[in-house]
């Protein structure tokens, strides 16, 4: 069966297109950079969701939900915030359509509306706006809301999950009485994220400061996770805010303290998209087709039967039927693929391009022989294996393909982060192997710009665990207290 | 304590919004019309949701996502679909913001969509849209999708969950070969509200269709579930609607059959929303605050401790982490409220207010004894009972209160479903007694409207159990076949 998808060393970026259709997880809709998510792909954020959305609880928050529109007007009380999102807002103007009389539907120019509305990038102003409703005293902090939401950027340069102009996200907002314990909450949620991506996704992360330049637009700190992707770019996989009080004084929020002094309110937000499913399906995939870790797997063995006659088939059915079950009672998810209407190896392709970890083959001979195949879909390897003790091997299967699959990745990150000790060397990495750079940098924003319009790259991060050490920028000759990571990205 | 709530007898309807408020499940934004569900309220909405997600997989629907926005000429396309939508629809028509040069924030002119985009108000025109790229041959049927989302209608006049500007609700788009199997599933997910109303929200409901003029604009036949409210106000929650062909004709969405034959695909459409949790509140709530069914409670229990000392307080906390150690393990939700800043008096109205099913008072005395107080939020009943057991007595409280809940509710209903014979008892029945009206009607939208335009009622449904008879309309004197009810509505 010829799958149709280009291979990675051909077009890396058909590649990923490739995949994300024929793997039915998303398509471009109708409208412009907007995607529809299919049931397959749904079912992946769904799994993403559910494991995030418990260590959200664990750790003490709840979820919210807050309005969809934004006025415009409160765009313009934090500065910095409009000029980040300004550019790419969805904008509503009007209330009601018309029928011209000519048998067109239009806009009815009478139903305008007094302030325009803007379809939420992030929700910061309209929730600081609602917090100040909610926050009197210090014994109404901390506030700790999470919200799962729709949000609309309008970006020119559209990609299936990468970056769409509607796209799925959570966004946390929390409200502390001091600083230390806005900046703590910051630091907990990155490694929530940090955790998640690797325990979860299988996809190792650099924790990291962003630099002034890359903040997010009315933060003090930007904190972010940075996966790399098999082609070499990096990935921002997911962000964690100090706001500082930037929103609290935009919003007048302020609390009376212990001591009876009125100040304003600390804050953070946090966020994980369905990007994420960018970065899961570029970490691991291959020509074949998806490779997901069982972790996140809406079906992680599928089970296909090979047989000439109905009683063979009875025969399988029978054992499958005993293996269901016993895999169920393990919470193992399983797909029975015995549809008559195609054959086994259009099955085993059309699984292998779904990223099913596990793959059970059982036939005739099989049940003479007490055996089955048992495929993996990471290392593609098979092998013939006893029925007994089955869905205990299987399980440990599922956990070793886990294992396997995020061991690679960091295989690959390791040998593809590079220290450079001239602007040479940096370019030569860059165009040759690509991944991460690590070297000096001066710590201006001008540098950082240059590099960025010579090479493309950027700075993906402070790594958290960088040490402080004399050192000389390699694109300026300054002196530099740390390395910081550069690459190309997504 | 005085929280603050109006009585129902004394204005129902403020006695609603201050239960709303006081009790943190909702509030209004600052954007007309749209609310914030704060995380009491959404808590519930997550339960909602997790029970309905759950049967819409067991029978067999997956999730998808599909666009916010629609392009304006998609609502052309089916004629009755466009005028029941067309005059409540926000309105994008503009991408991006710019600064005037003098500090303001204005939409930049230049950044106008050639086709405006409406905020989706339902997706059938998106979603058909779609599916015309899914569906080849009757292999691709059914399809049976279902999507958790946010919609926008611009309602003039709105009330906190009843109606507002944007709600969230679930939508299935399901697709099917037949006529028959699109009513089928038609049917199938009405009784899954149904059943999800009676057994879950306690609140008894009629399952029926509605009349040509209450039908979704797009429809052949919409089937409802009508539920009654504590002010014999009737309220639809929950519809299902067999389309047949006409979104299929309007997209172009075709099928080859079995058969070689090109046919247009049949379909149906169904939802619930946010709208529940209002009729949740006031099927349920009393003078003193919510009611909430145990299945729906995200606190199921709480238990307050009563102490002077910190050694009786020490006393008390050993016995109150067994007990939640015992309730947690049969998967009941416990608050255990031992803050001291606030008296055990407040806690039990606070508690109260937002209607946990069972509280638990245990002090020094108790704990000598053996006993403890237990209280029912839904008959206000007090007993001392002993400590030994308590965790088996709470489960089968617990399902006491829902099954007691649901029969007072349907206790109601019954009171208040009254058969009439003419239209003098018919006025009078409304206006003295409120409720469900049942009676004999000619079947023609003439009657119906002028009887709506008289009396503010209209037909809630034609009940699927209505027998066929032979009967004379009260309003006309023309010959009907069988009764309907009529009722004022939210």
């Amino acid at each position: 069966m010829s799958k149709g998808i280009t291979s990675r060393a051909e077009d890396y970026s058909q590649w990923y297109n490739d995949l994300v259709i024929k793997a039915d997880l998303a398509e471009y809709s109708a409208v412009r950079g907007c995607m529809v998510i299919k049931p397959y792909g749904y079912a992946i954020w769904e799994r993403m969701q559910a494991i995030l959305d418990k260590r959200f609880k664990e750790t003490g928050h709840s979820n919210a939900y807050f309005p969809l529109f934004i006025p415009k007007s409160f765009f313009s009380k934090e500065a910095s915030h409009v000029e980040g999102f300004a550019t790419e807002c969805a904008v509503v103007t009007h209330y009601r359509l018309k029928n011209d009389g000519h048998g067109q539907i239009v806009v009815d120019e009478e139903a305008k509306l007094e302030e325009e509305l803007i379809v939420r990038p992030t929700s910061e102003t309209i929730i600081w706006n609602t917090y100040k409703g909610w926050i009197e005293s210090y014994r109404d902090l901390p506030i700790l809301v999470n919200q799962w939401a729709n949000v609309v950027r309008w970006e020119m340069r559209t990609r299936l999950f990468l970056r769409t102009a509607e796209f799925l996200w959570q966004e946390g907002h929390t409200a502390h009485a001091t600083a230390e314990e806005a900046i703590a909450e910051t630091e907990q949620m990155l490694e929530v994220y940090a955790d998640f991506a690797e325990n979860t996704l299988a996809v190792p992360v650099v924790r990291g400061r962003k630099t002034e330049n890359e903040r997010f637009a009315g933060a003090l700190e930007t904190y972010c996770i940075e996966a790399l992707m098999q082609d070499g770019k990096a990935l921002q996989a997911g962000t964690s805010h100090f706001l500082g009080q930037n929103f609290a004084k935009a919003f007048d929020v302020k609390f009376t303290s212990k001591e009876g002094k009125q100040e304003y309110v600390w804050a953070s937000s946090w966020g994980v998209s369905t990007r994420l499913m960018g970065a899961l399906i570029m970490a691991h995939s291959d020509d074949q087709g998806l490779v997901l870790p069982p972790k996140l797997a809406p079906i992680q063995v599928v089970i296909v039967p090979i047989y000439r006659t109905e009683e063979e088939k009875a025969n399988v059915d029978g054992f499958v039927d005993k293996l269901q079950a016993e895999l169920k009672g393990k919470g193992i998810s399983i797909k029975y693929d015995d549809r008559d209407t195609q054959r086994p190896g259009f099955k085993f392709a059309e699984w292998e391009l779904k990223g099913v970890p596990v793959r059970v083959a059982v036939g005739a001979r099989d049940m003479q022989n007490g055996t089955v195949e048992l495929a993996r879909r990471d290392t593609q390897r098979k092998e013939t294996v006893a029925q007994e003790g089955l869905a205990g091997r299987i399980e440990g299967l599922l956990e070793e393909i886990q294992q396997n699959i995020y061991q690679k990745a960091l295989g690959f990150r390791s040998a593809h982060t590079t220290e450079v000790h001239s602007y040479e060397e940096f370019k030569d990495v860059l165009e040759n192997k690509g991944g991460f750079v690590s070297c000096h940098w001066d710590g201006t924003v001008e540098t950082e710009k240059r590099v960025k319009e010579e090479t493309k790259a950027t700075i993906r991060c402070i790594p958290l665990d960088s040490v402080e050490e004399e050192g000389t920028c390699i694109f300026t000759g300054k002196p530099s207290k740390r390395k910081v990571l550069f690459a190309k990205a997504y």
